[in-house]
């Protein structure tokens, strides 16, 4: 199974990409990497998570916001490459957790995301991680995350 | 116009390409990119924006330190390459935004930076971004902005 | 002296890399650079420094947790390329520093691992660098860093 037949079996469509919510642009393209912009919590128009981790996001909603980040950031690199195969590496995903005071629990968080492009994409999802915690998000997200990806011409 | 001469006719004189404030390099460049270290909005060897926003700095006010924090940013990537001619691609630009509890407006805050590299680079400008909000800065700055650019040989 | 050799007269004798905490991996490589993932200061498979800067820890406390980051992370860097003579150059260090309120020590705290990196590799430890304050940090650490680097093929 390629990439886009182990999303539709995990039953997840790709939205359209998220446009950018300023001035700049989602993604850009540059020698063989693609940086995302920071992606939000996006569905169908809205924040589909708002709030700290710690105080009204629990650890298993804040899970669910960090996946639907990346399935927004995989729609981001298809957006720049057209196919998913062209994927040759994931190389980093920067995670950004809103959380209160005294959150610890980041990495379960951010296993949301990972674990996702851990499952579709294989090897080849295989990425850095950094983890970090953040007083005050854009648009009161849950998770902010942003992307970096190896691809071939 | 190349993006010289956009500078003057905007009134910007681009300053000398602030030093760093510790034992690190105002910038690095690596293949075809050349990445700055953290930019604060630096004038005159002082630092022009200092404090929160949603406290004691507002909307404009932010806007205003990224649009600073750019200039720097142009002027090391300058310092870089020596022609601004040779930049082919603002790649990121990573936005921290220095708030106080509550504060949602960092998107704004930011595209005091994007907006005048998207005027003065054109096509060129189209930059990915990130837009965190940090509670504690050093120097107690109102931005922080690192940036990512591919550069010709 | 070679790197290996700074070390030793440092007294430093590099740990083995730490594993990642969850669904990632310590370091990817991607052309010519390898991006290693947050590195915490672990010591023996415990957080050596946690706390936060300008509460329970002071400056010169951060300061050694910087550089037990930094040596983590050259552990990293070793285990991807095998050799430290294959180190081009440091591009980036992100600094990440966990504080309370009020506290404006970040670059002397991010020292510790500048200081240590241009010491060891003189030229090639020039770098890139960005600080933060964060409030939240995955498990209580004083300070995460992610390090860029540049490898020869």
């Amino acid at each position: 199974m390629n990439a886009e037949e182990k999303l539709i079996k995990l039953g997840i469509i790709l939205p359209p990409p998220p446009p950018a919510v300023a001035a700049y642009q989602p993604w850009v393209h540059t020698g063989n990497l693609v940086i995302t912009s920071g992606q939000l919590p996006w569905k169908n128009g809205e924040i589909a998570y708002t709030g700290k981790l710690g105080a009204e996001m629990d650890e298993d909603q804040g899970y669910q916001a960090a996946r639907l980040c990346v399935i927004n950031a995989i729609a981001q690199l298809k957006d720049a490459i057209g196919d998913l195969e062209k994927i040759r590496q994931f190389v980093r995903i920067e995670g950004y957790v809103h959380c209160a005071p005294g959150f610890r629990g980041h990495p379960q968080v951010l296993n949301g995301a990972s674990d996702l492009v851990n499952e579709v994409f294989a090897e080849r999802g295989r990425h850095a991680r950094l983890a970090l915690g953040i007083n005050e998000m854009p648009l009161y997200a849950a998770v902010q995350l942003a992307v970096t990806a190896e691809v071939s011409d």
